[in-house]
């Protein structure tokens, strides 16, 4: 028996999110019957944690035991020819017993890709929002930069989650930037964000929020009084998910960004 | 009445190509259908040229005439309300009545994109073709060089196309250039190629000749045999069209990339 571990990359847009569900087809259902057509096991795929129905993945991590005898970099060439072009297994390694692709993550990175401009583009029609006006560049970045740090995220926990014990959180980075051709405004922004870990929805509806200060439709001060606050009222809307990206993913012993180009 | 004429970029994985045909749904037809939506009338659109099924367009141009009143530059936004996401128009403006969006052509350039590496990535799975093996770049660059100037390029013309009297073309620029990465070999390779204009499959064909010559599958002297000879037994297969798209079109008057950002 060994424990596998890899790292893949998806398209969110035609799965129901990471978790295997009733309704629809999942990553882990497609990465579960992968690995069963490459070893004839039907194992439990544990990944770094749950991405939404429409949520993308530059570096998701999961990791499965296995009996079987390829080596385990080979793995990764095998399970794509059973994975459709969505879905790619970019790296696969043997881990350390005790690896845990959810438990023992440290550090996860999220990226949120805003396009402006008059028309939705067709290249990120399915990976970034389009916006058609322009939000302040200005507040968005001082309402990132007020959620750095360690706080009670609760006011950015989807309702209807199962209540928590702990909805502190430690955020080590939080920025937008502007990328991308000669034109002015620069048509896309991006917001990534680093930490020790997310609340469920807790990305989207940090972005809901910031737009709306962005667009003056939530004064600056909000970030800050949903922070200090804690009611799930005083944050902004739920940002859709198709903007999102799983970014990168870091472990005491194992960093995704190590493994791509 | 007037003239209108327009930019638009689309995805064409899937359309059966530019052409209105029975056997599926065709990007002009989708724009006649919108202009329908739009005016009520029924036109004709022209194109600068056709493109093959699965294969994009970054800057393509086309012409219609309308009773309609609405302004000229309306018709950007008004039709991709009756577009589905993956074709976009991106500029519309009044063109003088003698503007044809075919024969008016001066320039047209092409982009093929390669993506080198153990997988084909998730991003560009319509948009590149994807190359287990890495050719050697100077071997190509070298076979691109050769296409520059006026020949005769009846070699790379599909066979089966009706017959034509000048298969003499003019090819300006024929280049390959590496992007993106850190990582050796860069992941992605792309042709550019700017000409007079192409015949039927002509680029998929030089690009097909140009990758057997990178891989050694011919030689490096196959491309001025085929240029000389004119057969198209000379000249190596027809690319996959999915790694295809049309970059840009230049008219006396009008130039798409002032147009884009």
């Amino acid at each position: 028996m060994k424990r596998i571990r890899i790292i893949l990359e998806y398209e969110g847009t035609s799965y129901v999110g990471w978790q295997i569900q009733p309704n629809g087809v999942s990553i882990q259902q497609m990465l579960t019957d992968a690995i069963f057509g490459v070893t004839g096991e039907r194992v439990n795929v544990i990944g770094s944690g749950r991405t939404d129905s429409g949520v993308h993945a530059r570096a998701q991590v999961a990791h499965f035991d296995t009996q079987a005898r390829m080596p385990a970099d080979k793995f990764a060439v095998a399970l794509n020819t059973h994975l459709p072009p969505d879905i790619r297994v970019l790296y696969s390694a043997e881990a350390p017993p005790d690896f845990h692709a959810c438990f023992s993550a440290k550090q996860k990175q999220y990226r949120y890709t805003v396009q402006l401009g008059p028309h939705a583009r067709v290249q990120t029609r399915n990976t970034a929002l389009h916006l058609h006006t322009v939000p302040s560049f200005d507040l968005l970045q001082a309402a990132a930069a007020a959620c750095v740090g360690t706080h009670d995220f609760r006011a950015f926990m989807a309702t209807g989650s199962k209540p928590m014990e702990d909805t502190r959180r430690t955020i080590f980075s939080s920025e937008w930037s502007q990328v991308g051709g000669g034109s002015k405004p620069p048509p896309y922004w991006r917001y990534d964000v680093a930490g020790s870990g997310f609340l469920y929805n807790m990305v989207r509806i940090l972005v809901g929020t910031m737009l709306e200060i962005g667009s003056g439709k939530l004064p600056p001060e909000a970030m800050t009084r949903a922070l200090t606050g804690g009611a799930r009222d005083l944050a902004g809307p739920t940002a859709p998910a198709h903007g999102l990206t799983l970014w990168r993913v870091c472990y005491p012993d194992f960093d995704t960004e190590d493994y791509l180009a």
